[in-house]
């Protein structure tokens, strides 16, 4: 069950100093120490097998109108895997396929909060057949994930990933994942989520750039057509009220740069301009050569377990006092795009 | 020792099912539940004494060269009161004194980190007499800080504020303030900060707005020349590791909506446009009907620990299963502005 996660030598030299104020290598002249790798060095260094591609399916193309000076603004989703919120996802799918977001508007930008998008004038007839989600699908039945990671959970024993056992016993060597939200943090199928000691279920984390599903007063769950997006400290207070469909991967910054919006709960006013949708596609709707390419770096990978390690640990030359753990949406999960290559013809 | 914390009695009934799915109080028709304060509600009813009135000279007044449409970007700065850092804020009265910042310019926005200003050329002659600021000073000794708290800390028992009690025990009814990067996080003095079970010093947390000093490598300390803010979830690994100074509790909107840069860092490429820094003054130095006024609320009062405790467990009707607990980074310090009322002449 333990998997061995290998240090660099000088990660395993400084490992017991995680709580003490160290002197940065770069300062040590002499005897030389070796640089232990940064969190990025890490991420480049990671093998191809551990990336995992997304589906074309699972990520959804946001055209924005272009910016001031005629840029184009391109904001990719990636949405969530089953077993998670997979009734809204279902929705948002059907209005990809109907187009019905083209021509709506990012509407309101709350600072240090979230940006959200849809139907400004909440007139616009939504597609039929569109399901209504229960609030239970909040949160995920453990038994609904893949046999390794809710075994370990289930067992309220030592079973557990090494992420998870450290978020319990916290380590100078590994992240201690204390949360204030949750009895865990941890990360399954690439997704950072949380659950409690009766072990029953699992609910995904409002990490910065996860994307959510605008709803009125319970018992109404939203249908997906308005959406949000993080663009501050994590609003963990909002887990398991409002259902989370993916994040943003590419693009973050178009959001997150918006002028604010000055209206109750950051709406823009009469006055304030919102941001134009121009179209919204699932990427296999698109041109093969218009399709974008991205890939996560696995969660259950090596590679994935000495990133975080590294982010609750820092020895880049810069840091002097490791923090000796992490918060589990300051250790954002690793993704990166592949160069389109033109299919041969 | 114990503060009792006086609850509204809808708070109080709903105190015991904070970590269960209840029903919003919207949805419940029969009876009828008296609605519980928000957090914002809770914030707006503290009575006048609970505020603390910022002196000007712990306000440093930022100009921006005005946005594309001509309208004005203000922003403020709170500087951090003694013991806390007090080697670099001197220096930054020097500088805004000498006026060293006018003409100079925001060159960094990294996403979901830090907007960074300064003299981009690092050429720029700094005055004469700016301290050297020895590393020791990013964690600030119990010894230094008012009685009540510094007691309270160092006690190890049960004599601590209610923030820290809750923070070690957690507890239903008020935060849980588990924390990934410290065994405490507390409030002291106005500002969110961290210690550990040694009890020796407390450090300032790096939440979002908060403004610290840029720096080389260690042994380097920085100036106080080269500020930044934080624009994304809190990068607690710079705690301890670089100076805070204050916070921004005006105009943030006009530093987190800055295009990226994307050069290395976030730092902006010779294609892009960094945002002029027209002056920086320190309140006390403008004409009295120029000087902004703010006061923010006490973090020692009753109204702050309902607020605080309402922020963890929401009951605002918009919710349906209260978090039970909150980041200290998720409990901002209620800031407000005063009108200003023109003196008698």
């Amino acid at each position: 069950m333990t998997r061995t996660i290998t240090l660099s030598i000088a990660a395993v030299l400084l490992a017991g100093c995680a709580a003490l104020p160290v002197t940065s290598a770069l300062a040590q002249a002499d005897p030389p120490v070796a640089e232990a790798p940064s969190p990025n060095a890490i991420v480049d260094a990671a093998p191809a097998a551990d990336w995992v591609e997304i589906a074309p399916s699972d990520l959804m193309v946001m055209q924005l109108a272009p910016d001031a000076q005629g840029k184009p603004r391109r904001v990719v989703i990636q949405l969530m895997p089953p077993p998670f919120s997979q009734g809204w996802i279902g929705n948002m799918r059907k209005l990809a396929a109907a187009h019905w977001w083209d021509g709506t508007s990012v509407n309101r930008v709350q600072d240090n909060y979230l940006v959200q998008g849809g139907d400004a004038t909440e007139k616009k007839p939504l597609p039929e057949g569109l399901a209504v989600v229960p609030e239970s699908e909040y949160m995920t039945p453990i038994a609904g994930l893949p046999e390794r990671v809710s075994g370990e959970i289930g067992d309220q024993a030592e079973a557990r990933t090494e992420m998870t056992y450290y978020a319990r016993q916290g380590s100078e060597a590994f992240p201690r994942v204390h949360d204030a939200y949750s009895d865990y943090s941890l990360f399954t199928m690439g997704w950072p989520v949380a659950s409690n000691d009766d072990a029953k279920s699992v609910w995904p984390i409002h990490c910065y750039g996860m994307v959510g599903v605008g709803r009125d007063l319970s018992p109404n769950t939203g249908t997906g057509a308005e959406l949000y997006t993080v663009i501050g400290h994590a609003p963990r207070h909002l887990d398991r009220n409002i259902a989370l469909v993916g994040r943003v991967i590419d693009g973050m910054e178009y959001l997150s740069s918006l002028p604010r919006g000055h209206g109750q709960l950051g709406f823009y006013t009469e006055d304030e301009s919102p941001t134009p949708i121009v179209s919204v596609r699932l990427a296999n709707e698109l041109l093969v050569n218009q399709r974008p390419r991205f890939a996560y770096l696995s969660t259950d990978s090596a590679a994935f377990a000495q990133y975080a390690e590294a982010r609750a640990n820092r020895r880049d030359p810069f840091f002097i006092v490791p923090a000796g753990g992490a918060d589990i949406c300051n250790i954002p999960v690793p993704v990166k795009a592949y160069p389109w290559v033109k299919p041969a013809e």
